[in-house]
């Protein structure tokens, strides 16, 4: 009898580490409550306090009404493409597009998850730290041999390094405004990177998640405005409408012969997107009045807590933490707080322990790769701003 | 500049010959209709044409509006894992099974492809005439070499041949009943297969994505009621409860390594399967008496429309048909009124060119792998009693 070996490919995917921190607060949170009486403040998640717009609820309801339960048209139906292309024109400034440069997808997850299987087995590049699920999931699933750029302690871009690095593989990821960031890369770093990219020939996977959620009427400057071919750029719902369990999102290329593959690949794996979900996006970026209501209730209240977050940080003495222009995210260093003594796993885990042991809940800053172990991700998405101000006061307690 | 090639396994994938029958349909239909009066009889889809029951749709909105839009558990929630546990007992007859035997998946594809995903590189095998997206999709996308094992004319079994290619496949794929024949493999066909996977520590892949659809009063055996480690079943909503445009499906195995694997693979695809339609697939199986009052009136008008298309083509000389127990496809045989000096593409297109010059869209049967080129697939899942009628007379017009 034979003895079958699975796919090492899908074996080498790792299960999120943020879904595993979040599994070790509830596993915590009763005995800490009942030492303390208090509840575990959450920097944890990316997911969204705010509900999905009752807008958005309706017309789903609405397209379920119609009957729209038939199988979806392969890449996505064309009224949500069209949406999405007056969007990607007036938003992205990204014109001369049409419905074959599109291809719908669940969420940016699959769009990303996708991009990576283009480029199975060959060498890509991303600047670091950079998003879990890139390292965990689709770097193993699409077994790429992933070099980490690092960025500046301030999170500025080496371009001399970034250069030599671009030269050596096939596509490089970038992600504007940046989880775990919170980095809004400016015009002029997203064209230079572009520029390397169109230089060596080298493709751009350009993940625009939190484009939309940007602070201090700062705005973000799509790559997919610029006339490159070899550029795929990704695209959710899940940020801009607080729509994470809809799963819906889109990826858009110049190159119709990469959204050709793309709509291949996810008709492979799903046979496309719920056709009535899909209806509900459409109607989620054409109603401009509701859209722009919801964004700025939302975006209003991210960017008082991330003023609370941040000045909390900074006063506390030791942290260095630099001010977030984009997404939901602060990612402090910690490396005068830390015994100087300690290294690899202990040393990585050593501020995330402490403030565990304080009720909370962050991400340790090995997550996101191999250069940015002294950082501690704080998302402040699902915290108000009480709940914030507490956990600042329990970070003085254990760290000053 | 380099030049990269993409992905070999993406750029197999070969879009579905139905798909492009149904484009073909839509380009002559105009003018068919203009030179003839008449609309085209359309047999090529696996659509169903009854509505989503009311009784499902009303618990996706009641999801809605419980705001049950936040990101999905990994690998299902819960809820709808204990009301897919309840169905295997009693409609499967598989008992000891727990939530970490199943993963939700979108729809029963990707519950197939993930199952495919485990075994990339390797060989497989599964019966010919085969359902066609395996062999355009799931093939290809996993780079599996898949055997054709061919059944004989009437569909029946020759064990000694497939116990010689199963020595040789790390899985075997049996879906039943099956797409495109209408087989409903018997019990003790399915304990032969089931005996010689385990013999050889082969791996049985179950799709039983038709089985509810059954007629006389037979019905389904489910593979998994057999206590194998070695099998992987995959489900769908989609025919059972009219919800091809949902999505919904699940993947179950005994053996939970398995279930590990495929539910990184989902996560990483795709993020999990939409939170509130997971609650409508919980509903759409738990409330038993809309259930079965949906099941029994689309049997009983499934049912009818078989007898109509059965006897229609067996009154029509030289075709040579089976009559289905299960699913909603007819397969017969046109050798006898293909003319004998035509081979490959020309003679495999013959009948389905001469059915489409009258205005009868089918399926050509080399869609269904190497073996059963002069058949050709009928389809009666969204054809009306009277168009079946007025499809076998134009038959009779161009054939006899």
């Amino acid at each position: 009898m034979q003895k079958v070996t699975f796919n090492q490919d899908l074996a080498n995917i790792r299960m999120s580490p943020i879904v595993s921190i979040s599994e070790e607060v509830r596993r915590r949170a009763p005995q800490f409550q009942h030492e303390t009486g208090k509840q575990f403040v959450l920097f944890q998640r990316g997911e969204i306090d705010f509900a999905t717009p009752q807008y958005i609820v309706e017309a789903a309801k609405r397209a379920l009404d119609a009957g729209l339960t038939k199988y979806p048209k392969s890449g996505g139906e064309d009224p949500l493409k069209d949406a999405i292309l007056m969007k990607l024109r007036e938003f992205n400034k990204a014109g001369g597009l049409t419905r074959d440069n599109i291809v719908c997808t669940y969420g940016g997850q699959e769009a990303l998850e996708l991009s990576f299987k283009l480029f199975a087995g060959k060498r890509g590049a991303g600047f670091a730290p950079c998003w879990s699920c890139v390292l965990e999931n689709f770097v193993p699933f699409a077994n790429i041999d992933f070099v980490e750029v690092p960025l500046g302690k301030d999170f500025s871009i080496d371009f001399g390094k970034l250069e030599e690095i671009i030269k050596q593989v096939s596509f490089f990821y970038l992600n504007t405004p940046q989880n775990p960031t919170g980095k809004l890369f400016t015009e002029d770093e997203v064209r230079r990177i572009a520029g390397l990219c169109d230089r060596y020939g080298v493709y751009l996977i350009s993940d625009e998640a939190y484009e939309r959620i940007t602070y201090d009427g700062q705005t973000h400057f799509s790559p997919l405005s610029l006339p490159m071919e070899n550029m795929i750029a990704c695209y959710t719902f899940s940020k801009t409408y607080s729509m994470t369990g809809w799963r819906l999102g889109y990826l858009v290329t110049r190159n119709t012969a990469i959204a050709k593959l793309v709509t291949l690949g996810d008709y492979t794996q799903t046979a496309g997107v719920v056709t009535f979900l899909q209806h509900a996006g459409k109607e989620a970026i054409e109603n401009r009045t509701e859209e722009s209501k919801f964004l700025k209730e939302m975006i209003a209240e991210f960017q008082i807590r991330r003023d609370v977050l941040y000045s909390g940080l900074k006063g506390i003495p030791g942290i260095e933490v630099e001010k977030p222009a984009g997404a939901f995210y602060l990612f402090p260093n910690f490396t005068k707080l830390i015994p100087s003594n300690l290294a690899g796993h202990e040393r990585h885990r050593n501020i995330w322990n402490r403030l565990m042991a304080k009720g909370v809940a962050t991400v340790y800053g090995s997550c996101f790769g191999q250069h940015f172990g002294d950082n501690v991700r704080f998302s402040f998405s699902t915290t108000p701003v009480e709940k914030i101000k507490e956990g600042v006061d329990r970070m003085k307690e254990v760290l000053v």
